[in-house]
């Protein structure tokens, strides 16, 4: 085991030696093994956007093996995805790939201003399908927000007793924030901080914007002068967020971009000392030998090549 | 063991051994050991207001373990965070300062009128963590006020049937009371008294002011002439609606202020027979060593210094 | 993965995928990864004979990490013990070598004609420690086997829920048999067949000898004439005794022996079609250096070099 | 928190930040705080031989304040009794000394060849009396020895979740052992081993003498020329069969004898590395003035003066 | 409530308000409230020894409502007996003498050398009763008996939650004893001392001879001068037993025998400090003004009369 998988591990001092294992296996999977770094496969677009608006652009996507081929072709660290599309091929493909049972999910069949997820898995489920950990959203901004951090409260005590790692999405959304706010940097600083506060070991939120959305996070920013003007700085400063850089956080690519533009952006991750990214649609929604070939590519750049 | 530490025991005679135990681990710990006076470091603001604003006028203090340090080298009685915080350092530092684990927390990612707090840990969680006891907020005003009063009812008869202390945070909050009368003496008396009936060991309420809130408690204080004009004059009532005094009330210090006004209000509350002070921002918002000999002025004072 | 790991895994058509997942991670470790084959190092010795009996010939495994670093060094696939000596490495070398608890030992305190084991662990033990399965011992032989049989039939009804991998020391002992019938080839088949049937993923017997223990028995090899004079005759009928192959059946090495001899029966297992070994006092009482030497060789001559 | 307390802590890895702060509060306490080393007083002779044979030579000890008194005025770091001694002083001396609840107990009112103890207390009840930890007796040698180490599993797994530190009274005694071999070097170094490995954070045995009992033992005590000459050689053996040291052992002084020949078994113990006495019967069977005096010489040798 | 009752309440610190209300409810009913003494009419003797033995002297007495009435009218403290007698007659008498439930009950339809005694109520039977306690018996010297402290630890605690006194009568016999050993004077001080330490509030003894049964003890009583000769010197010891008079220890009667001879042992344990005794079968087995004039002499006695 390297020793920055080694160092990442002594960060989690609370933890049983189950999950600093499972933990470990997330970092030592794939072209990543042994960087510090992880790219991962998150396929829960189908129960958010719907199954065509998902699959359609890559049709044989529709097929639960091909994210698990296409996960463990491509070097990733793990495939995250809900409870159906595990079901659909942890058999087959046990022990090929690191898996992240999402406990919650959403889809986009109410048009609220204040949203929250079904709970649509259990950790028993993720026992049973031989995952590593799990995975739950949270939407901070949102009325309901208090609701999912209890949730989140409750699944991750039961998972760390297990020995699962506990990775938190954490996207604001919901009446208390303006849709720009969704990824202002105050914004998606606090709510890396909230995931960290919740016990969190992974946390992944949305790339930030230079945007500020809080007045009096403004006041802050502008007289400590916390350099905010590229993407690296601002994907160093909710590193720093997520207690000073002692948990791990990555970043999701949003909807589908230019391949040149996507890039840029993980160079900006890398640069400002991300671990890494989730990457969905940009994979699944392309061919699969041009989406591997896009994820290698971004493997490089978080290898520093 | 000092008396005083004896004597304050005596005052909590439906509580088992293993609670006093904890609270005397809590009063015979640091510069004030056995003085009968407590000064805890509570470190739950980047929650509250989000990271930036906490920690970037002293950016070491993203770092959860920065948070134990000072409270160690300090003197404090004890160190008050989130579960993410406590779980970041509890095996680095166990043994070192008495932990209180925060189970409630708020965010300000919505604008509610009336408040109410996540519940963000658990009983178990204080117990595998070391904690000394366990810290919660209720806001007396808000209209899910008695759903608060639920919540610490269930998890105080839990925490102390396993010898933990119950520390409440009670701050009058919500659209049944002014923002002026959040720290009116008769709120602030009347929010104490609610968390003694309540059960708590120890009770957080904010320093009171001049005002008062409700009419029909002016004509009691009008009539009985109870002193309210000095801030030694308002610590006294507010402790002798604790139970006269036979339960511990300290005081939270607010926003950062000039650390001369600060001392001042420490003299108020030490004058007064208040039996000390949380103060976050105004120490982990300083760089360290200016915090640490601060707090130590703090502490003198306590010590009739 | 291999296709033969994948073929192995075909045969545990009743387990989940997790059972399955760590059941790969077994077979995927180490310098036999892949193969089929296994090499784990056990050492519950110091429980069984005592620590001096165990341990003087190498002063250095009193350590409880030296075995964790050894069967690293070694390349083997796991490493099995009991409780204590799990915990007291399992933070230390998370994710760095799967671990199997085993859930029951012996101790020689009492000289008993029919002996039983203390369950020593928990299947929630083996999950907070990171441990791919869980080993027990059965004693077919003994006027207390079912008793035994009971045991581990609940305990890996819970383990395989949890995705745990079940591992059975059948080691035929106790006032039923005769001290040569120990190891007799009739009672080994018998003794890997009621592991199988009490739905144990990995069986581990001793290497039989010719010796034929019961007279029933005895008229059916003769009467149909089944190969026991080689070594790897009576490896071969074990296997089949275990489902004809498709359960793994790995044999153990007995007492610490020569090396020329050790290598001759590894050749046998090897020729039987057997899945390999657990090596104990034969690893673990040699010099660190010279032990793994001893086991690279195991391993080559498992990989057919 | 003095290096050496910290270095000890890190043997525990597998443990949480609960037992770890509890195993804090012992190594911190009294004369011997920070030094690594231990003096424990435990008072269950009363139940083990009854209350005269017990108390007689020093009435006041019949008060079961009294024990409470001399632990503390002794500077002892923690008193170890059954419930009812306990439950007789928790409130009155609660946070004065740290606390360890013996959970199960033995009478002399039956002649048993293989003695077992009665369960007479819980985890629940060191918790709300406020112990750092629980206390159970195996009996290695009896032929009721798996169902204590099973009881004291169950035990042991429960304290741990809770944050308690288990201490172990492992003393070979039954008729799988001769009297003489109660005491031998390699059961006292086989007795420590088994504790160990069923998980216990502290390892109480008897001073051993150099007799053999098993012969077995013997052919490996004299091929590998085992030191067990001098009292401090088998003290630095049984301390190297419980993990190599990585475990806390410590010695109980037997019946009362002559205070020149209990300091010279002190002098042994540290020569030898161990980590300290439980000193009952010479200690609560002489007048306080002088045990006090007698565990100061003790703690003294202990601090190397 | 008199002093004496305040001084008793406060040996039991670590007991909650709820068992010091109901032992307070004993302590204050009846001709001796508040005196520190207790007399309580137990009526176990039907089961025991079937019911003409029992009833037929006194046939009013077969009627379950006598006893409450024998009870009440009496000025006794308390009434004692099974399950079927509280029930037969709880309603009618509710509220009109405390009374304690019988838990466990033995009958002589075998004859066992090792005694044991049938669970034969719950703690919650006691509650639904309005019982101030339960009663539990316990044989030391039976090769039982650990089975009794395991019994009886696991209802007290129970118990105890719900703030029921626990009183435990405990009669040495079994097999490990001699008959004249089960009321020999270091073993009644023996039996003593285990209730106590198993938790018990109130402590049932017979009357001790002065025989010593123990050879082990019989060298310290002789060494230490253990006043023994008189009653009162024997009650006064079994007392000290009993955590030096800290636990309130009761005498039982035995068999009926005449008024003077009685009178002389109540006497004799008022002088030696005893609580009190259990009047039995010399009152119930008389005629029941016969009956209370006997016990009012024996109240008149206890008050120093």
């Amino acid at each position: 085991m390297s020793e920055i998988t080694q160092k990442i591990l002594s960060w989690y001092g609370s933890d049983n030696p189950g999950t600093l294992t499972n933990l470990a296996r997330l970092l030592e999977q794939g072209s990543l093994a042994g960087t510090g770094k992880l790219v991962i496969l998150p396929v829960d677009q189908g129960f958010e956007h719907g199954p065509a608006r998902s699959f359609a652009p890559n049709p044989p996507a529709y097929d639960p093996r091909y994210h698990f081929q296409l996960a463990i072709e491509a070097g990733c660290n793990a495939y995250a995805a809900p409870l159906g599309f595990l079901e659909a091929g942890a058999r087959e493909f046990a022990g090929q790939i690191p898996l992240i049972l999402k406990l919650n999910d959403h889809d986009l069949l109410q048009n609220e201003a204040d949203p929250i997820q079904a709970i649509t898995g259990s950790v028993a489920d993720a026992l049973r399908l031989g995952c590593v950990g799990i995975g739950f959203t949270i939407y901070p901004g949102s009325s309901y927000r208090f609701e999912m951090y209890e949730q989140i409260r409750a699944i991750a005590e039961e998972a760390k007793q297990y020995g699962l790692v506990v990775v938190i999405w954490s996207y604001p959304r919901g009446s208390g924030i303006s849709k720009q706010g969704e990824t202002a940097i105050d914004i998606c600083g606090y709510a890396a901080h909230i995931a960290a506060q919740l016990g969190a070991h992974i946390i992944k939120v949305k790339l930030p914007t230079a945007h500020i959305e809080q007045e009096a996070a403004r006041k802050v920013y502008e007289k400590e002068g916390i350099p905010i003007s590229t993407l690296a700085d601002r994907v160093r400063h909710v590193v720093q967020c997520a207690f000073d850089g002692r948990r791990i956080v990555i970043f999701s690519g949003g909807p589908a971009i230019g391949e040149a533009e996507l890039l840029e952006e993980i160079r900006g991750i890398r640069d400002g000392g991300g671990f890494g990214s989730i990457i969905g649609r940009n994979s699944f929604q392309r061919p699969k030998a041009e989406a591997i070939r896009l994820l290698q590519q971004i493997m490089n750049i978080y290898r520093g090549q």
